[in-house]
């Protein structure tokens, strides 16, 4: 018999394109875990249809829903309240319905920040550089300068997000004790100089993701320090050209955005269910799934 | 890990209330055991969100719907077509969403003959004595029509269904070639006449279902003759009172309305998914279910 039932409620998300996604089978494998009478499923709902596909949370009492690209500002208006985390960011990737209340969050910059934890690295008093300060790039930002990063120098094209950059940088300066700065990225020596000064590094362009898996936005081995945390938040590949560069450097301590990709997962499974993920199981249910 | 991925689409059941149904225990048996993509979950949506609920449907590009009480013939306006079976009953049971055009069904009438069938018992050439002409009722009466019933004489309580229900008679004597009539309730002898006449008697009016499980509209055994097939559409409980005094009455076909109930899930999950329902493993599952 089918775990499902008439109690089962739906949690979903909106985003376009969407249905290749990990998500569902991240969730899912939890809530059967757990035995929490949840569903969770991906629904392709473009920009245009986002007033509709929130006004389903409503008309269905959906538990809640992640939105992704290209969804995460354009939800805001349509929300009863922003939580700080979607504040400072003014994006929105986790949305939670409380009796038709409905809150938007962002999860993914505790997503960051929880997943450095587990691998042995607190934020706190260090300083970062981070390249990008799109949707990855900006929470991470934040979420580090809240949980007592001391210095974070932002490097981004000088493109149509570098206003928003300057944004983030003026809030995060403005709001928290974390120090920050934005430097355009095409002026490389400055790259340079930022990388031997961090303590950790992380890349949260999407440079490196597959069909772009053969570039890096680093390419001299010699820039990157032994003890230099390096993370990259692509996770597919599961080791980047960036990440390649790094180890072959000697850099003890190199990631890829899967744990990222959990933990922000797991942030928002705690806000819908109370429950902590049974992390260790959905990634190994990503895995499955992603080798078939 | 779960089989449900961010391929799976979504399927509905809108009513008021509804979360003690058996239909997501039913679809959600079948789909896991035949491998088929799919989520079936309950809303619970009054007729006043009804129309947002169907607009859910288009947003999240549902593969479809079923529809309870009250909303039933609520949804008519918000649909794009109407298939026979609905228009005959001006009402709705099933949505199916082809690429966004929505068409309703009612399958709860194959269900009846079709449960009927499989017990050994065809209704062409037979005459029917059905009381009740609302929700279970009409379909009923339409679809024995349409599959060959000679003659059918209904019995409704002459109160605010009367109308709706001599317009069902005028719908079948015009566009099928049963003979049907209708009698109000009240009048006794004309029902112990009839019952005398008939070759299958159904009883579609819900009495005899819990709270009032303690009711039955015949309660003299004598109007039962041993060769009638007598048919109750009520499954909770799986013996109503008027089944109890048939049995007595030494009546050897006597059957509950689960039959149907499955076997109208059946005829939407064919229109869904192309596929039969494996009826028994479905059965089993509901049985299991309504023990916890």
């Amino acid at each position: 018999m089918t775990r499902i039932d008439g109690h089962t409620y739906l949690i979903g998300l909106m985003a376009y394109p969407i249905r290749h996604s990990m998500s569902p089978t991240m969730h899912n494998t939890a809530f059967e875990a757990l035995n929490l009478n949840f569903v969770y499923l991906a629904f392709d709902v473009p920009a245009e249809k986002l007033k509709d596909g929130v006004a389903a949370i409503r008309t269905l009492d959906m538990r809640g829903s992640n939105v992704s690209m290209p969804n995460k500002q354009v939800i805001i208006p349509y929300l009863d309240k922003l939580d700080i985390s979607a504040e400072l960011n003014q994006a929105v990737n986790t949305v939670v319905n409380d009796n038709g209340v409905l809150t938007g969050y962002t999860t993914d910059g505790v997503g960051f920040v929880t997943d450095l934890k587990k691998k042995g690295h607190e934020v706190a008093g260090k300083k970062m550089v981070l390249i990008g300060a799109g949707g990855a790039g900006t929470p991470i930002a934040t979420q580090s300068a809240l949980d007592g990063l001391s210095e974070i120098r932002i490097f981004n094209r000088h493109d149509g997000r570098f206003d928003h950059a300057q944004e983030t940088v003026d809030i995060i300066n403005e709001k928290t004790n974390c120090q920050a700065s934005l430097t355009d990225l095409a002026d490389q020596a400055a790259l340079k100089e930022a990388l031997a000064w961090a303590d950790i590094f992380c890349d949260a362009t999407g440079v490196g993701m597959k069909p772009l898996e053969d570039q890096s936005l680093v390419e001299d081995p010699t820039w990157f320090k032994k003890d230099l945390v390096v993370y990259d938040t692509v996770y597919a590949p599961r080791e980047t050209k960036l990440m390649t560069i790094a180890k072959n450097a000697g850099v003890d301590h190199v990631y890829n955005g899967l744990g990222m990709m959990i933990e922000q997962g797991a942030a928002a499974f705690k806000l819908w269910t109370g429950q902590d993920m049974p992390i260790d199981l959905v990634q190994a249910a990503i895995e499955e799934k992603d080798q078939q």
